[in-house]
């Protein structure tokens, strides 16, 4: 399937929100099987985007408003957040190195309780946090949840611009948000961006939402959040958890519960899947979407993982493949709250993200 | 308190079962707080306190029986059995590092699924070790099995010993077992060979089980696999979960639940505690035991992290404590089956289990 790009110029720029608060989140390390590797999301990956987009001369960089954390705590409970804002001072408090990101190395696993009532949790943060982050890669440091405050700032400033009007705005969210979920903590995610942003459209009034989610990784975050939830969909295209993370969910067989039967939608892919090959993934995807008739901006959780280069995915998307995902979504003819989720091919971030939101942004306008 | 030892020599020498296949399983490394450390559960722990204890001329080396797979699916689950014989195959035919251990990044926590139906787990069984392992701290290695399997027939050997007569019989498990619950494994610990042999005690008849744990460290899969059993007492003495591993469970406000209420008990301890405060909670974890009144030979989960100088711990024993511990369990009057957990000063591993199973085979026989 080739399809010819058509991209306008946008008749004015796209709301670009972004804030420099996520350099304060530099998590250095994670560990993978047991090794410690730099981690892969880096500060650089951001300014690689934003760079990137403001070069064009295409978009207006506007910052964030500060939203409180009521939006937060409307989808995370509140213990997640004290956990965010707080581990990282429990910690020094406790002498821990100042210099060596918090990592969690012990579990409240599923089957740690087995039919055991639990009473308490350790009283400092740090001690607790395998209680909440379910991997070894979502260090926390003295930023941490600065970062993460601004990012949830972010999502909700770009759909405060999209409901003001604009039909696309995107938010240069960073860390990540779509692996957190009510209680939990992963794949570099501390508070659910998307979850939050289509929380406050229902909240705002939205009847039925959609978030589409072409992270390369199962957001399964935003699917717990809104599992059995019949005014939110979520429809996810990513890697196959049956060999990669997050590895517990994704499976094409999960499709919601109760009022949320059938409001979630998986479409694992193959690896080494190709354009091609997601392109018709995205038409069943958009299908879902269509079907659904969304009476809200559609949010989507955006990362560029699926890119061939990109060092912890396994697809074989080209840069060009992003200008042809854009386009199909354009097709749904609705305005857009575009989220950055992953992506860690830093040196091809800028021009994925170019070549996704020029195509979205140019047919959205067209 | 100042306990005056009595040791007569027993009479004949205690069965000290142990076999070489622990030597298959070298973990090698684990993972603290995201920091990679030389695994403190180390092959020389095991043939230190061997060495020790033959050196001694007290006790009758002996080889475990092979007692099938079938006590210890009494007790865990099959697939968790599954797992552990062949995590390292499937992640040798997926063309890992053959010189690097197993150890999860990824863990289906408590609050992974929330109201999700979770259908399917990844098909390799190397990449859902977290759906099953609770820490970075529980290598699988190519002889992980092995010796998990070996631990059991000693554990299972060592009970045979007792039943058949003899007052007092200690089984040098390794790996250790305390940690592993029904689909659950951490803590170096894959098979709980205590928990086995005390299900294999009820399987024989007995009515009244009472496991005694004593390592310092809580056995959260004991607790956890009697919870609700009236027939098996567990009692721990252990350091304060609220900032030491496993941190989840063993608080004192943890007492089980339905028939099991009251039948589980936990003392934990403050950092620091030396032998006359770990005597004291000892007396009346002891109490519970005589108020139990068991009709089976004790188990002892056997530990010597409660040593001052090990490297884990925070209490504060000396070499000496063990003989009062083990002259004030052997005040209990009945038959005991030891059976080897934690200690991780392996200097001092030798002369510790001496001193304790010494004052335990010597009061026995008096």
């Amino acid at each position: 399937m080739v399809a010819i790009l058509v991209q306008p110029m946008p008749t004015e720029p796209t709301p670009l929100i972004a804030s420099d608060d996520h350099l304060a989140h530099d998590g250095l390390i994670e560990v993978v099987a047991g090794r410690e590797v730099p981690c892969y999301e880096s500060p650089q990956r951001a300014t690689a985007i934003r760079d990137a987009l403001l070069g064009t001369g295409d978009y207006a960089l506007d910052a964030p408003r500060d939203h409180g954390p009521d939006p937060i705590t409307a989808v995370h409970e509140l213990e997640l957040l004290d956990l965010i804002e707080h581990a990282w001072t429990d910690a020094m408090a406790a002498g821990r190195d100042p210099d060596r990101p918090l990592l969690p190395d012990t579990f409240l696993l599923h089957g740690y309780a087995g039919s055991m009532a639990l009473t308490q949790l350790p009283a400092r943060r740090h001690d607790r946090l395998g209680a909440y982050c379910f991997d070894t890669g979502t260090p926390i440091v003295a930023g941490t949840a600065t970062a993460a405050r601004a990012a949830v700032d972010i999502a909700l400033t770009a759909a405060d611009r999209v409901l003001a009007g604009a039909p696309l705005a995107y938010g240069l969210c960073r860390p990540p948000g779509h692996h957190a979920g009510r209680t939990l903590i992963g794949g570099y995610c501390y508070f659910n961006n998307a979850a939050i942003v289509a929380q406050s459209l229902v909240d705002r009034g939205a009847q039925r939402v959609a978030i589409l989610d072409v992270d390369f990784h199962h957001g399964n975050g935003t699917q717990q959040l809104f599992w059995e939830r019949g005014d939110v969909l979520y429809v996810s295209l990513h890697g196959d958890p049956a060999g990669i993370y997050p590895y517990y969910s994704g499976f094409a067989t999960e499709r919601g519960a109760g009022p949320g039967e059938g409001v979630t939608r998986n479409l694992p892919l193959a690896p080494g899947t190709d354009g091609d090959g997601y392109l018709a993934a995205l038409a069943e995807g958009l299908d879902a979407v269509r079907a659904f008739d969304p009476d809200a901006p559609l949010v989507i959780s955006l990362g560029f993982d699926t890119y061939h280069a990109d060092p912890i995915g396994n697809l074989a998307l080209q840069t060009d493949d992003y200008g042809r995902m854009g386009s199909a979504i354009a097709g749904l003819g609705t305005s857009v709250i575009a989220l950055q989720e992953g992506g860690y091919a830093v040196e091809a971030l800028g021009a994925n993200a170019v070549a996704f939101l020029g195509a979205l942004a140019g047919s959205s306008s067209s």
